[in-house]
């Protein structure tokens, strides 16, 4: 595990002496609750998939300064040697929550909570967020493509366009997490033991001195799967045709054709997959299949099957790697209570000029609320912490902001799920390890709660996340309290 | 140095054991020659800065296969045993061109040039890609957003909404080559010796009872400099008069205030800023600086000043460090040309229906003129390399594909540098080693060479990048037979 205790806001290190100090010179021990959430579904989404945790818990065991951080922070001239003693022996002692990755989420809701002395609790803010940004961000991006592609298989080919090492490597983690079926990375591969696929180039083509030598070269060594890559000259003229005698060839020597097909990567997808099927069907390969790939989304993708291309496995790179058309998921890590020397809690809130930016004070839980007989989901209900709630008795909720937006659940005909589970207990990870499949057919099943309606693409029904009674009229209380 | 021989396509390994098994069979060595370029300018941006050639040559002198990796390719079933073999000894032994660092290139012409045993090349095209692709994208949107900040400094703020924690450090690093003053990124001021800044956040304020003790206390851990962040709760009726106040505290008290100002952090900037110096002003305080940050790009920016925002230092988060309108920059690695058993080079294109994709062929340089007297660059003349240029005599140039854009240059009038530099002969690092600070004075002086009228940030001129006479006719000679 890499050591990423540097990665974090000079602030926070400076923002951490200056509480170290506090607390050296007045004895008084803060105990801070910070969230993590966010406040907009990347790409106009209905939904967000939660991801990166798993980072996140390695980040946490791995946080030590180490001799060389030590004398690196002391070469700022900004820190003095009783704080840089401190961080000698700093570990992360708190507790966080958290919603399990692959879980949909929505805006507003705490993804993490840390509950922490301040001073630690302010250094992991950086990373966390960074770490959980990034991967839901590329996870919401990946169900939006797997949505398009309607059941077919989307390969995340971006590794050459994501913004660095780790955005390729933690970026195919989150978009097989967002319902990928596969990578190209063979990295990715060997950490989380996802399946890789990947063919040839068009170079492999012109490295030979004609394509169809290239094409059966490339299908003697690798009969299965077989898939040709046949846009290096002219689709429709030369690569379909030379893949259809190197079929044929195998065909004749007896070679049994399993898996095997072609790959698209420029020209019209709708036009010359439909050309390509009706080739590949008069020769007599009705199950070759077509895939493609080149400056795919999920709008792309979207739009060619509404145009009946006959295009049944979707290589997708730039667009789903960096979000294109939406790169920063924008998650905030904001302070919610603080206690004194094991004192209760003194709820905090941050106040905009936005109703929406305004912070939900207090330590909170989310309960997650399903219609009992579909099994869907109808709501969030942000609640405080020591709150229970059932569904012995009809539940009124209603929207925070526009208020006369009320639903009744009925009694039984609801029920409850608590979202945020356990994962630091006094600085111990206590949360279960999960592999990336695992976490792949979990999401899976947590988008099968929503109904389609939420997952459209473009302008999709919101899911209502409310307040429960008792922290809207808490927020109500100090909001009138700090206005005046 | 973090071994990243697996951060590659898969199509890369079964593409290099195909090589691999023709070599061994056919007993013919094959050289490549790949060229790495780009095709259109992040941004809209008149030019490019070229990025990330310290971490290629950091993973080139890594590349290893470990028993761990071949263990995991063995376990996917495509690899033989005669190709693993080779494997576990395999170094990169080939030859690498590239642009130094910081150097403003232009579309079209290569940034590196590898010149290798086939099946070397091959492995090395992803990593390649993803290093310069993502340090390039962000040096460039770095290099407009100082350029809309006039030569105010302006702070890399982005980490927490980078892709990853790579894309946080050797984002932090581009954005110093591209011209950045500091970054909050310890772990980048660690690992690459650049300035790191920051104060403190809206959350230190709300751990005190009130925003007057808590800048306070800040003001006099941190006398110099001393930042205070002023919108916490309302930047004109409290957070500036609260910053007025400790600054007065500070003076009465005798302490020198040395570097000293505010930070706005939401709100109108234009407004705000303009009313914040009035006061500071007021005050006795004309030397304290006004700050900004929240969501800002170069065109917020442009427009803040052209408004007289009175705004002396930028941080700049979100929009740099993702390089948010334009999160790709696009980078292709081709085949240019092959040479067999150590024969002649074989040129290689890649045609295209539309003309910027034909790639150009053979084995190149980049001649790139100045205008003499100015200094000022005129144009990029991508030739063969064994071509020669002077300025002994008038040079003609022209456009690639609008021919008749032609334009003499006359002896002595000009001056020729050529770009590429040898970074790794025979596999052995023959480059240079520069620091981020050299890189990025480089990379000032590279931007001073262009008339303001490239640096534009919408619609800028375009930069001439034409071929030798001698290239044009090879790439003409190539299309036309293999069209006809």
């Amino acid at each position: 595990m890499r050591n990423l205790t540097l990665l974090t806001d000079f602030y926070e290190l400076t923002m951490m002496q200056a509480y170290h100090h506090h607390q050296s010179t007045t004895g008084r021990k803060q105990v801070a609750v910070f969230d993590m959430f966010y406040r907009e579904n990347p790409c106009g989404n209905g939904y967000a998939v939660a991801a990166g945790l798993a980072q996140v818990i390695d980040y946490i065991e791995s946080l030590t300064f180490t001799d060389d951080d030590i004398q690196y922070l002391r070469s700022t001239g900004t820190f003095n040697e009783s704080f840089l003693e401190y961080l000698k022996s700093f570990r992360f002692s708190g507790n966080i929550n958290a919603v399990p990755e692959g879980t949909v989420v929505f805006p507003g809701e705490p993804l993490l909570q840390i509950v922490a002395p301040l001073v630690e609790a302010q250094l992991i803010e950086t990373a966390v967020l960074n770490i959980i940004n990034h991967q839901s961000l590329i996870a919401t991006k990946a169900a939006r493509v797997c949505w398009a592609a309607q059941g077919d298989p989307v390969l995340e080919f971006g590794l050459r366009r994501a913004q660095g090492p780790d955005a390729g490597l933690y970026g195919a983690r989150a978009a097989m997490i967002g319902g990928c079926a596969a990578t190209s990375n063979v990295l990715a591969g060997q950490l989380f033991d996802v399946p890789v696929r990947g063919t040839h180039a068009h170079s492999w083509i012109m490295c030979f001195d004609t394509e169809l030598e290239a094409l059966e070269y490339y299908a003697e060594l690798y009969p299965n799967p077989c898939i040709l890559l046949v846009d290096t000259y002219d689709t429709l003229k030369s690569g379909v045709p030379n893949a259809i005698k190197v079929f044929k060839g195998m065909r004749d020597k007896g070679i049994e054709l399993k898996s095997y097909g072609i790959r698209l990567d420029s020209g019209d997808l709708a036009y010359l997959s439909k050309q390509a099927r009706k080739m590949l069907d008069e020769a007599g390969f009705p199950d070759a299949f077509i895939s493609a790939s080149n400056d795919l989304d999920e709008h792309l993708i979207a739009e060619l099957k509404n145009q009946g291309a006959k295009i049944s496995l979707w290589g997708v790179g730039t667009h789903l790697i960096t979000s294109k058309e939406y790169p920063a998921f924008g998650g905030v890590y904001k302070l919610a209570a603080l206690s004194t020397d094991g004192g209760p809690w003194q709820h905090k809130i941050k106040l905009s000029e936005d109703p929406v930016k305004v912070t939900n004070p207090g330590v909170k839980k989310i309960f997650r609320l399903y219609d009992a007989a579909s099994g869907k989901m109808k709501a969030d209900l942000i609640a405080l912490a020591d709150e229970q709630l059932d569904n012995a008795q009809d539940l009124t909720i209603f929207d925070p902001i526009a208020t006369w937006k009320r639903m009744t659940l009925k009694a039984s005909e609801f029920t409850v799920r608590e979202l945020m589970q356990p994962v630091f207990t006094n600085g111990e990870n206590v949360y279960p390890s999960y592999t990336v499949s695992e976490i792949r057919q979990y999401a899976q099943k947590e988008r099968d709660t929503l109904w389609d309606e939420h997952k459209r693409l473009v302008r999709p029904q919101i899911m209502p996340v409310d307040l429960s009674q008792n922290l809207y009229d808490l927020k109500q209380s100090m909001i009138a309290k700090m206005r005046g």
